[in-house]
């Protein structure tokens, strides 16, 4: 771990290779002096004594005094002199803009590896190679590469993006939208300062509420687990745009930075449970963390709507439905407080559309806001009102009006989020009305507001729910070396042995134990191949069904034993009937570590791909939403004529599972039981199988 | 059908009811006077000689000239007043913005037919009422109720609206998006004109290219078919966001208009159907609208991508995946000349980014961009490029930029679609920098730019199918009166004798009969009761599968028919093993008619509910793209060992099925096989029921 407080605090910068041949350079210098940077800022240039109107010295030792921070645009090739230079003079951070180094190949990957090393043993921190910079707005440090149009949006977004050709796009939108900025950090290739270093900082960042994140791939997942756990627990959100989510991106990704992108369905699962909110779109990314810092967390998912439009209420309705949110009937007294309000022909219903009768009573929409807000059904209430677009000639009637609506939504018992129609930039005047009468944060437009509001939803309830009480699990039995794979009548017992429920079974080594085996648990039984290392037995004959004599056993038994040659011989059980079949297996992904997986038998993991994944540790609730998530989950409560499972047996089964998993340690690479039939509470593994590494 | 050309294009309007207490009299008289309509516009008010600083008249009777349109804006009791006196006087043309009818209840309802039994009496043309107006952009007539401020953004796309009051919403968004319109229209309660007239109206209209809807209800649903496929057959996309897909939205659709919301998914259906594109929010209505205006219909699915973002292109990439559109790898000899002209250190591949290096070379864009139109693998270019925010000291380098990929654009051999990053609003340079040099519409964002390439690529398919060589299905055989409920022995019958496929069936009274068939058919053999208007037999007990003997079949006829009481007595039945089960339904729609729904058995349409429809009339490519959509498509195609489907075979018999229900003609209530067994070639009906009305 980095520390970059002083990175992003530097009181004197100085700009190594600067040149006004460099549109870089000129942007840069740009920044730095019309964004508000008061401390001095000196030019490095080993050619000429004049550069963008400035003095220019040779180099970091000419400086007449030391500085904080050294902006690094020289070529790829003395990069490492310079940061050579810096550290001989006590300089500690860096920021190096210069590309040519892990992105364009193994040269430049070794190029990379020496600066990191050296950067290392001498205690420097570098942001970048191959990255703009950084803004931070909150202290109005701006070395970036790229030109930024005033005015800096302040506020308290901290953002950190893993491509720097984005921080244009995602800096103009904040400004259109009132979203303000704390910080925007341009990574680079992260050779020293990570991605997981800049969120640390803004954890503990005061001017920091909400985190906004652009990923190609998440690096160091433990690490990145940590800092998420650190800002839950901060109660600072973070919103993630996590790209490679189809096949063709991950191949662009690893074009485009060397780094390795991880399979999507366990970065959802990391995601979801470390409370981080994964979002499709730039647009959902910066409205999202808007909506976060202006509203703080949301109490509930129950919206009481105002809106002065039937068409826009029915666009929401839809939206909120998709996004899991509620919008319950008005109590009777909030019905009847609207009828007093509202013209005849309104319907007093939520969402509720005040009429077009606004246009003549611009009161209206805040006197209905002050009704609902007071309903005792409701958890949030959602104003969809534009700011307007064009100042009138006199405005100060429209200033009056936007003073009382701001003491209405202070006033509300309940949170009010305010949300625009169509996501459109915020006018001059719309910022003057905010900032002349503290009117709150418009989000922008129904169709990225709703899902917004969604997510700070969820993300509220994550924060809300208790730190896991976690007892140690015992240390498992294992009997025998763990190496290769455990095939079922090993890995069966191993599960026995610690507490898992299996079926039944007795090892038969010929016909007449087999037949013996099968009377004590009486017919029909099943016969298996027994043997090492068999992963797939029922496609090679190695699996009989529906056994009722002892002739039919000795038979089969012959037949597997025949057919399967050097086995060990059978594994006889009683055959089950009935129930819903499910998958639950452990496996450890190279880069997260041990993943849960459930699902459900039959099509569902077959032809849908319908399963659930949660990273370890899980608690009985993660285990829970798990299995409620699947899309046959119907299954479990009794769809089709099966016995509704008993969740909370199946649940602490599961948990035994997940607990054995980590208990078997480093050298457990997957354990997997499938099928584990759950018949109302009783639950039963019926085959297993386990890899070691 | 009512024509409205005459209705959106008056030479002089009145205003009946102006006044100036009223914000929509003096909006509408603004609108007309600052918009650039240049015939005379006068304002009637019975008890005041001056209305907005103009002279007023005391009635329509009283004007120095006749006018073509009168705008109403009296109070409800007197608007059949105002009609009466201007059929008088021979006007055909209003625009009725007073409420109080339909939308209030019973009595508001009769006071509407009332309104609309005088217009058809006396053939006048009604817009409303309950509605703000229209903007007609192309001629500058501007009726409209509220304040539209400038300017017109002038183009090709006419908007219908059965909400007004987002009519504003979307006005400003076409305004800061460079959208450009032809016909705005806010429809109220159309008592006399319909959403369809208008469209028929816009078909028509040269100043037109494209139609965007926002819908509540589809009220006639066959007259919207018709206008529709005009619009399909002239090359004039359909963008309709409709809305009550949520429980909530209908019931808050019903309250806000009283018009019935038709079931969705019928709509989804038949929209796809009609080569109408469905979008979800006005964002994406607006700028699939605006991009197909610009771009008309696009070639195929095959993108090639120009960004300057590493970042972006990953973020296209995962959209693109999800709208069904490919970015296949360049042509080798493109990579070899896109190499030519990139720095070292990038990739070119598709998308691609053509790096940071735009920085220093800001023609490189455009020169990769001309390479790429080249490539012979792909049918649309998309480019990724912001229009610039600022303008600069110096603007004249930057519209000799724009001027240069103007051309680069226009020479292109294939169609070149312009996507921003993100959805802002086109700044003045921006749009000056269009005017000035003819660059083309950009796409508003990545986000809501995607899935409209996406859009725009089905419709142009859509457009692209021949049309349907319906040969007239023969007048079916039908024995007995069609009326109840016509349950298996009758149903299959005239399944039968209709030449559908039907497993073989023998009717048996009694024991003996039974077996005599059983015999023939050879076991196992399946009992069914056998009785008039049964519904679901299998639940009462009525059904025996796997007999293998005279004994067992003896036994389950004498069960079966103790267990039904009055039957006819039993259907005795081959019993198939292995193959697929489908449902493949005919249903009428009260609104849509005839709606053919497939499904395959078992969890995917008890559990999943994974049905596809389509209405009547269909050909085999309806009847196969909607059992290609049903999620578990992979069952016909072989999945879990079972034999893969004869996708012809089955899309045979299934439009015989629909030839069926057609020619059963307007008594038919439903026909559903379920099952319909489907093993290789062999499609057989194993149960089928008939509702008559």
């Amino acid at each position: 771990m980095t520390g970059v407080r002083a990175l992003f605090n530097p009181a004197s910068i100085a700009m190594v290779g600067a040149t006004d041949k460099s549109g870089w350079s000129v942007s840069t210098y740009v920044n730095l002096r019309r964004h508000g940077f008061t401390g001095p800022v000196h030019l490095i240039n080993p050619r000429t004594g004049i550069v963008h109107g400035a003095r220019a010295y040779r180099s970091l030792s000419d400086l007449p005094e030391p500085v904080d921070l050294v902006y690094v645009m020289v070529p790829t090739s003395v990069v490492l002199d310079v940061l050579r230079e810096g550290a001989r003079l006590g300089i500690r951070d860096y920021v190096v803009l210069t590309a040519g180094f892990g992105e364009t190949g193994p040269e430049g990957r070794a190029r990379e590896e020496e600066l990191a090393a050296f950067c290392r043993a001498n205690g420097l921190t570098v942001l970048g190679p191959n990255g703009n910079g950084y803004v931070n707005v909150a202290r109005s440090v701006t070395p970036y590469g790229l030109l930024i149009p005033p005015p800096l949006p302040r506020g308290s977004v901290g953002i950190v993006l893993q491509s720097g050709a984005l921080a244009n796009s995602v800096l103009a939108f904040s400004q259109v939208r009132g979203i303000g900025l704390s910080l925007l950090t341009s990574m680079g290739n992260e050779a020293v300062v990570s991605v997981t270093d800049v969120i640390d900082y803004l954890v503990d960042d005061p001017a920091t509420s909400v985190i906004a994140l652009f990923l190609e791939s998440v690096r160091r997942p433990a690490e990145f687990a940590r800092v998420a756990r650190r800002a839950l627990a901060a109660g600072k959100p973070i919103v993630a745009l996590k790209i490679g989510r189809s096949g063709l991106a991950s191949r662009t990704a690893r074009a485009h930075t060397g780094a390795l992108v991880g399979d999507d369905a366990v970065i959802d699962a990391a995601f979801r449970q470390l409370g981080v909110i994964r979002v499709r779109s730039l647009e959902d990314l910066m409205i999202t963390a808007g909506l976060l810092a202006s509203s703080g967390p949301l109490p509930g998912s129950r919206l009481g709507v105002v809106t002065p439009s039937g068409g826009a209420s029915e666009i929401i309705a839809d939206r909120a439905e998709d996004e899991g949110l509620e919008l319950p009937p008005f109590a009777d007294e909030t019905v009847a407080r609207l009828k007093e309000i509202m013209p005849e022909f309104g319907s007093p219903a939520n969402p509720l559309d005040v009429t077009g009768y606004v246009v003549v009573d611009r009161t209206l929409l805040s006197r209905a806001l002050r009704i609902v807000a007071e309903d005792p059904g409701i958890d949030v209430v959602m104003l969809l009102s534009d700011l307007p677009r064009t100042e009138p000639a006199d405005p100060e009637p429209v200033y009056r009006l936007y003073e009382d609506s701001t003491r209405v939504i202070a006033e509300s018992p309940r949170p009010v989020v305010v949300v625009g129609n169509v996501l459109t930039d915020l006018g001059p005047f719309a910022q003057a009305i905010q900032e002349r009468t503290g009117y709150p944060h418009v989000v922008g437009g129904i169709e990225h507001g709703i899902p917004a509001i969604g997510a700070a939803v969820r993300w509220s309830r994550a924060r809300d729910r208790a730190p896991r009480p976690r007892a140690v699990p015992p240390a498992p039995v294992v009997r025998g070396p763990a190496t290769g794979v455990w095939a079922e009548h090993r890995a069966s017992a191993l599960l026995a042995d610690n507490g898992i429920p299996v079926v039944p079974s007795e090892l038969a080594t010929d016909e007449e134990t087999a037949v013996a085996a099968a009377e004590r648990f009486t017919y029909p039984v099943v016969l298996k191949a027994a043997a090492e290392g068999l992963g797939h037995k029922s496609d090679m004959g190695g699996v009989r069904l529906g056994l009722t004599s002892a002739e039919d056993v000795r038979r089969a038994h012959r037949e597997i034993v025949t057919a399967m040659g050097d086995g060990l011989g059978t594994l006889v059980q009683p055959q089950r009937e009935g129930g819903v079949e499910l998958l639950a297996g452990v496996v450890r992904d190279p880069a997260w570590g041990l993943v849960l997986t459930v699902a459900l038998g039959g099509v569902w993991v077959e032809v849908l791909r319908d399963t659930s994944s949660r990273l370890l540790p899980v608690d009985a609730t993660d285990i829970r939403t798990a299995l409620l998530e699947l899309r046959g989950t119907k299954l479990l409560k009794g769809a089709r004529g099966s016995e509704p499972a008993d969740l909370n047996a199946l649940t602490g089964v599961i948990a035994q599972v997940c607990d054995l998993a980590e208990g078997l340690g480093d050298t457990l690479e997957s354990l997997e039981i499938n099928p584990l039939l759950v018949r109302g509470a009783q639950i039963e593994a019926l085959d297993a199988l386990i890899t070691w590494t």
